[in-house]
């Protein structure tokens, strides 16, 4: 196990009305909030008033600002950042999913950053002060309700890049599962395939001796795979979407990853995809998995085995080492399409045109700069290639 | 899955070497603190002159008060109080295990509270202040170190209490598993058995659709037990101290427990134990849950027979219901058995001469004022008094 720190300073708060709370929770940091949301779904749903209810009840004021897409831009950042200055707020309240929490914290860095924040995302500069951020979750997926990172894309540029501060953990997040009955299949399956990824990101290590978070990984691994599939039988099964919100929450909040060294080539793969071609980083991640898992998986045969039988219940003897193996990946490119993911980037609407430009971007060998992108196995721009390939 | 709000800000540095890092870490904190110490093994081990090197490294002050003992003394707590209140300390460092820690948490609400401080072990009433309380963990057992909970013996009435408050939560921890290679085997076998009740005390419930959280306690559990036994035949594994030190610190933190009833009847009857024969709590602790478990288990065949497989790997047949229950009690207790923990309350010194009263002051019936003891089945005197029988 290796020597880290872990610091969750995000208070939860987690069950059926709970974003009734926020007026009161909020009160004592702030009189004044930034209420930032995406395409007005919130609006519809009833949501958008319950929170501005509460606000008021509690004596908050708020400016907003709505429009955060997938894959949120820079430029909406940046409307934020004047925004949050000229109206003196003192907390960004994020209403939405991990696009709209993203940024939502790049606002927050951003309202005291002099010069362009993408410098932060380009650099990964160390910020000092950040506005304080919460969350009212409507989408299980990223994490960012309680993790320390934001992903950013620049649409000029076409670049997708991520940051991350303690700064940035959200000082409190709102989780009702209620709140994710209307969302479609689509989203539950991104959502899924995110979480997992999380998970991913950190499981396959070359640290040893790392048996709690090695189990606490797989636990929660099964917990989603399962309830996802309920959450596709009964969109408006509580229980089973407690289950996802949750381990989606814990999937990135670190308490799955601390003492191991972590991977995040998928997501480093993934985020050149989005960026170019703005699909969804669920299925982007779902294409690239098996195939990066295809890819690596002789570099530590025994780790992934253990994710054969522990994960994924793969049964039968285990020779040659890459039967259980093999068997593992298809039962998860199977699971992956049950939920209605793809397999190729073909689906996606990528064709092979810009794969060997998105693997030099991915490891920086586009911008002269080369590193090797992930941990578990040390990917140079012509793996990154050949794992697009594969998964063409 | 119930409603909660989870708030663990608790910073964790762990690893090799980390007790380093307390004095920069400690500086946002305070100019001055109190060093809470028991009965100088911290001296003889070099820790004393390696945390107080780097406090004055830091620039901190500090004054100090050894002495701790095994369930901590209301006695010791008060001389604290008056300590801090006379060299204006503003955070309490306690080096040591669950009993410093403890002591510190009521020395620092001793700190603001006007009258004794033990009226709020009584009382359960909601605190409004206290001091920052830091750690540094000398001994991984009560999980103290980022829970919100201290418990106190008062010794002239022989009465041992919990308390709560989110305010009690250690702003720092510092877990280095290098310093758990002194420990002996009692103090081992003392420590799992309480982080195995503060997971069985979560697991054992009537709420239903707790997949994660399940499966997290299942896999914390296992953690634990595996590791105890190589510590055993290695007291220098750093690895395995490290699976413990970090399993102590998630089964009271309570990740483990968010969304479900939890139980609490074990440590309640055994606080009563320690409280007139002052033996070791997780011995305590050993000798009652398998005969709390016996007692208990057809309330809810579903989920014993769940800890029966998941958790103590028992195979075979599940007809009749009781029998791999029955098998899994059973292996418990051998478990216990090959720390070196004992089975009955005559191996902890304890006769039948005061089992009713105890019993009676457990459910409070003793003051006239009986409430039922834990959730998972309701436990009136007579109940708590037949399981002091069974584990005479």
């Amino acid at each position: 196990m290796l020597n880290f720190d872990l610091h969750i300073p995000t208070k939860i708060i987690f069950g059926r009305k709970a974003q009734e709370q926020i007026g009161k929770a909020l009160k004592p940091y702030a009189g004044k909030v930034l209420l930032h949301y995406g395409g007005g779904s919130i609006k519809k749903s009833g949501l958008y008033s319950e929170i501005t209810a509460a606000l008021r009840g509690s004596g908050i004021a708020f400016a907003e600002l709505g429009g955060v897409v997938p894959n949120p831009r820079l430029g909406l950042v940046q409307k934020g950042i004047e925004l949050c200055r000229k109206e003196q707020v003192e907390l960004v309240l994020a209403v939405g999913g991990g696009s709209v929490i993203d940024s939502a914290k790049a606002i927050a860095m951003g309202f005291y950053y002099e010069g362009n924040i993408w410098d932060v995302y380009e650099t990964g500069q160390a910020i000092t002060a950040a506005l304080p951020v919460a969350a009212v979750l409507t989408i299980p997926a990223a994490g960012s309700e309680s993790s320390p990172n934001t992903v950013i894309t620049n649409e000029e540029k076409a670049i997708k890049r991520g940051f991350g501060s303690q700064l940035l953990r959200p000082v409190l997040s709102v989780v009702n599962p209620e709140l994710f009955f209307t969302l479609p299949q689509e989203q539950l399956a991104n959502g899924a395939a995110d979480m997992m990824s999380h998970i991913f990101e950190r499981y396959f290590t070359n640290t040893t001796h790392t048996d709690l978070t090695d189990s606490l990984c797989e636990a929660t691994l099964k917990t989603i795979m399962k309830n996802a599939l309920l959450v596709k039988a009964d969109r408006q099964d509580y229980d089973a979407w407690s289950e996802i919100g949750l381990g989606a929450t814990f999937a990135h909040n670190n308490i799955l990853g601390v003492g191991r060294e972590q991977d995040w080539a998928c997501h480093g793969m993934e985020h050149e995809l989005s960026a170019i071609y703005d699909v969804a980083h669920g299925a982007g991640l779902a294409v690239l998995t098996p195939n990066w898992m295809e890819y690596v998986y002789k570099d530590n045969i025994a780790i992934f085995t253990q994710f054969a039988v522990k994960v994924m219940g793969v049964e039968g003897g285990y020779r040659p080492a890459e039967a259980p193996i093999l068997a593992a990946i298809a039962k998860l490119r199977k699971f992956y399409r049950e939920l209605g993911l793809p397999s190729t980037l073909k689906e996606l609407g990528i064709d092979e045109s810009k794969l060997e430009l998105m693997a030099q971007k991915a490891t920086g060998a586009a911008y002269g700069a080369e590193r090797p992108l992930g941990n578990f196995k040390k990917l140079l721009w012509q793996d990154v290639l050949a794992i697009y390939k594969r998964s063409a």
